[in-house]
């Protein structure tokens, strides 16, 4: 499907039907174009958690005010990063000339090193970034998604076993649509958020 | 082009042809994509700063160590998030039933108020899906970007009076390439980003 009508098709979509499973083989391509994903420095900080399992869906389900979608859909990705992305960066350059990695690795670790804020905003960033490659990359093979932040990210951490030094940006639902979403609920015009040169 | 292509065929580049003007119908399409990105609670956070004006991009390069891509693109954008978006959030269900705005405008405000890390990650998160829209939309229209965090955000928000309850989440520059991109500096493998059901 063209891209421009992926972006305009796309939208949340709730209702799933849970007899559809996606093959392994959909749910590595769809991993293989989100990791397509741009990272500042190249830090790749995206961990993608993955739950095709029942009984783990159902604990999400629970800590999710219990929205059908994150046991109904085929698979539910957690959207994590790591804060610690910024330490050994020199394996991001490894396909690079030896030059450009030892430029770019001390840049790297200088930039976010002791800015906590920095590091959870790149965090969000780098999620938001991918989620969305997977919401049209996941159109665009025929599926529908639904980006989700409505659940307890305690309770999340909890089940999924999160490292100390990561975080949970969002979940993403990912299924075939049992039911086509809402109309969209009231675009701002872009003269409301389109601004020329200055506010 | 197909979707899946474009995630593939999507690079950051930097060099641009500074002769290359992207017309009005083009800018207008462009961000009429990118507002079709989802928000959390549809409360469209986003603000698009477009930079055109040659004496505004002298200011906002010398902010973002002299990088020429800011410059010589066709267009700069800025993308910023106002943090008090969750206020008055009747207006974004106009278009939905009645009862969906009643039960969803309380929920807006009470999910958000008072907690300014959740605003900020709100910023960051859906500033980071819209810019990948703009990515693929771009090189789907024959464009390519560059995302990007390497600038002062303080004198970029003294350049572009910045309202004081808006943040700036990052820039990217779309133009025509004249210069391919470099190959992937290192991608990590799936099995180092990739987890099943819990770490």
């Amino acid at each position: 499907m063209n891209t421009l009508e992926t972006i305009d098709q796309r939208r949340a979509v709730k209702h799933y039907d849970p007899a559809h499973r996606m093959t392994e083989a959909e749910i590595t391509s769809l991993l293989e174009h989100a990791i397509l994903s741009p990272t500042s420095y190249n830090i790749q900080n995206w961990r993608f958690v993955v739950a095709q399992d029942p009984e783990i869906r159902k604990q999400l389900r629970e800590a999710a005010w219990d929205q059908a979608q994150v046991t109904d859909a085929s698979i539910a990705i957690i959207l994590c990063a790591n804060l610690n992305s910024h330490l050994n960066p020199e394996r991001y350059w490894k396909n690079a000339p030896e030059e450009v990695g030892k430029m770019m690795a001390p840049m790297t670790t200088g930039f976010y090193e002791g800015n906590e804020q920095l590091q959870r905003d790149e965090a969000m960033r780098s999620c938001g970034i991918a989620a969305q490659t997977i919401m049209l990359a996941a159109k665009d093979m025929g599926y529908d998604s639904c980006p989700m932040i409505g659940f307890d990210p305690e309770k999340f951490a909890r089940i999924i076993n999160l490292p100390n030094d990561h975080v949970i940006a969002m979940m993403i639902t990912v299924g075939k649509s049992a039911q086509p979403a809402r109309g969209r609920g009231g675009q701002l015009p872009l003269s409301e958020v389109v601004v020329s040169e200055k506010f």
